[in-house]
């Protein structure tokens, strides 16, 4: 029997042959949380939004394992980074967009673990004359430690060449948590670099790595304004503190200030403004709970910690952000877009969200999109042409563009 | 050209002759916030959900004119109250539900404005004896004033007897706003009675009943073991402080405990366990901001204030509560549902919400149902047949049975 989700069906055609499930009764206690999603089905899809009103959602590339990131190149094609370690091109993404089947040569070995191994993919802000990719990954080292690294490389002919490690990160055991970096360009030219915590207290600790965003010179080396220089007990890396897994990082393209967005556990993402040597609060200020129940902290905020401009109770395990400053879609100018990949903990709730500023950057209301797809949203990039490009964290992943529709 | 909602479809037929609708080209800025929402079909629907699994919702009943609270008889009919001041009988409500035509007589005349006018309907508990039925509503006064108004009468022969004002709030002039209110028996006999405040201040000033929630005896009359009896300056019904707008009130069926949940404005939505003489933050502590974008106070807590234990941001405009106790639903026992109205600021975004807790009371996670209804979800229901009951609040409202599918 197929099982389908039976509450819906798209305007076009279904998922072609599916798999066939058969529906075993089991135990109402041993059956699992979540609704069994079917996979993501062909597309294109139709959305009535509330202000843009009819968008469409296309598939544009399939058969990616677990999407991270995405970087436009020039020309127009894309680079897209694949957890297991592969660093994918997309030809012509904004047009016919056909992935290329082989991988992108000169990708270092990256070690698996939880929801990470290669990570973040960027290019230098001067990428047409020096060709530098910048990525992030979890690096394997002697006695199955793990660090998080940076790397680069010069694109030249399809290949990474003389690539090299520039900053790694403290060695960590393997079975610490919260490996996740992404990375973004500030107009200083500097690179801001995230490294995670997850559940542990070290996002407080100047001595470690571990729940911060560091800022670096594009060399890896460590710029002699950095916060934090000279501050007996500091790495000189950390720019700003108290983070837990940030799983967005970018700089407003319209003010250059640098925010990221942060997973709490079981409620308290966050978006925050980055400002230097400043104290976001992971975990002795957080607007969650512990997995288990208990909140994180007793109150949700102490003197001297940051407050975030946005937060989700529940969690939407939140992804990805992009501001919209194209012109594609009017209503949406200068919204702030998010991926979430799981909301309220319980699987199948991933979606796009979209939330609107007044000009003081005080939120007026949020829009949750795309939830009849049910993919797990981890990425979402503006196109040079105007468009929306999200990446699915799916074993099945995909890219999705989003374009108005009539 | 009919404008659905292209995105889902139902297992059972789609809407029966709908609206035809002109779409008109209008220039964007002029676009109203929202998704034109198709009426709701006549189902029943299906949905899969994440623990449950199968559901069946069916419309039990149409024609309600923005129901606000429903309750079952002994007899297993139900009252439905009409926020235009109609009291409504479903006779056979667990069955083949029959609603009345006609209303039942003895409703006081009552006040329409902004989202009240005839509110909550509750019965005595020992009601099989006494007939009495408790409503609240806005009574009209002079000068256009209008005043929360607890009444009872006795339920004889179909209709509202010896009906009278046993508690009448402050007089407040029309412009204020906050007229709702909630009533629940708790386990010593007494009656509490929510009133809300919106966005005044008087929550925190115990002059007034605003933003409060009273504690009577079933007669109107205060108990001499109310927490401010005797203290200066203190209106002697008040039980508890400081709520915004409370549109659940129940006493916990297993712990016998008094819960709340109450509106944020944008953000900040609560459930609080209220105690006596407690303090519950609004205005002075909100997780909130307010509809123009500041935050409603500077920080979410002070000390003080009680903190919820469950709270919502963006908000779902929460309304109505059930802890489910039955034994039809086996993966929902002890879980809590809340219907919501509206999240994120974003109309048509109505939907039932069903939050689980550890054994101390700490929530592991929520899930969001009905989403595809997009309906006004207001009340929430046991019924004595230990299916779930709801009423939307729309102008076409309806009654809706949930119940388990194999």
């Amino acid at each position: 029997m197929r099982r389908l989700r039976l509450n819906f069906c798209f305007a076009s055609s279904l998922a072609s042959a599916g798999t066939v499930l058969l529906v075993v009764a089991a135990a109402i206690a041993q059956q699992p949380i979540g609704v069994p999603v079917p996979p993501l089905a062909n597309g294109p899809f139709l959305f009535d939004t509330a202000e843009q009103h009819k968008i469409r959602v296309s598939v544009v590339a399939k058969g990616l394992e677990h999407p991270w990131s995405l970087a436009f190149l020039p020309d127009g094609s894309m680079l897209v980074a694949e957890r297991p370690g592969r660093l994918r091109l997309v030809r012509d993404a904004t047009g016919d967009a056909k992935l290329d089947p082989g991988p992108i040569a000169g990708v270092p070995t990256v070690r698996l673990i939880g929801n990470s191994g290669l990570m973040d993919v960027a290019l230098h802000p001067r990428f047409a004359e020096n060709k530098l990719v910048y990525l992030t990954y979890n690096k394997p080292g002697p006695n199955k430690q793990i660090a998080t690294a940076l790397a680069r490389g010069r694109l030249e002919n399809g290949a990474l060449t003389d690539v090299k490690d520039i900053f790694v990160a403290d060695w960590l055991p393997e079975d610490a948590n919260g490996y996740n970096s992404r990375i973004a360009f500030g107009r200083d030219g500097m690179i801001y670099v995230s490294n995670g915590a997850s559940n542990s207290d070290s996002a407080q600790d100047p001595k470690t790595h571990r729940g911060k965003i560091m800022r670096l010179r594009d060399d890896g080396t460590v710029p002699p304004d950095n916060p934090f220089v000279g501050h007996p007990g500091y790495r000189p890396e950390i720019y700003s503190l108290g983070h837990r897994n940030t799983l967005g990082l970018i700089v407003h393209p319209v003010t250059g200030a640098l925010w990221n967005n942060e997973n709490g556990p079981n409620g308290g993402d966050e978006i925050n403004v980055i400002l230097p040597g400043r104290n976001y609060g992971w975990p002795v200020a957080s607007y969650g709970r512990k997995y288990e129940g208990p909140r994180v902290s007793e109150v949700p905020w102490r003197e001297g910690i940051e407050q975030p401009i946005v937060f989700w109770v529940p969690s939407i395990a939140v992804a990805g952000m992009a501001v919209y400053t194209g012109d594609r879609f009017p209503a949406w100018k200068n919204n702030v877009f998010v991926g979430s990949m799981r909301t309220g903990e319980i699987p199948g709730t991933g979606h796009l969200e979209r939330i609107v500023f007044n000009d003081k950057t005080e939120e007026l209301r949020r829009e949750t999109m795309l939830t009849e797809l049910h993919q797990r949203i981890r990425e979402v990039r503006q196109g040079p042409d105007g468009l929306l490009y999200l990446l699915t964290d799916e074993d099945a992943g995909a890219l999705l563009r989003i374009e108005p529709a009539p």
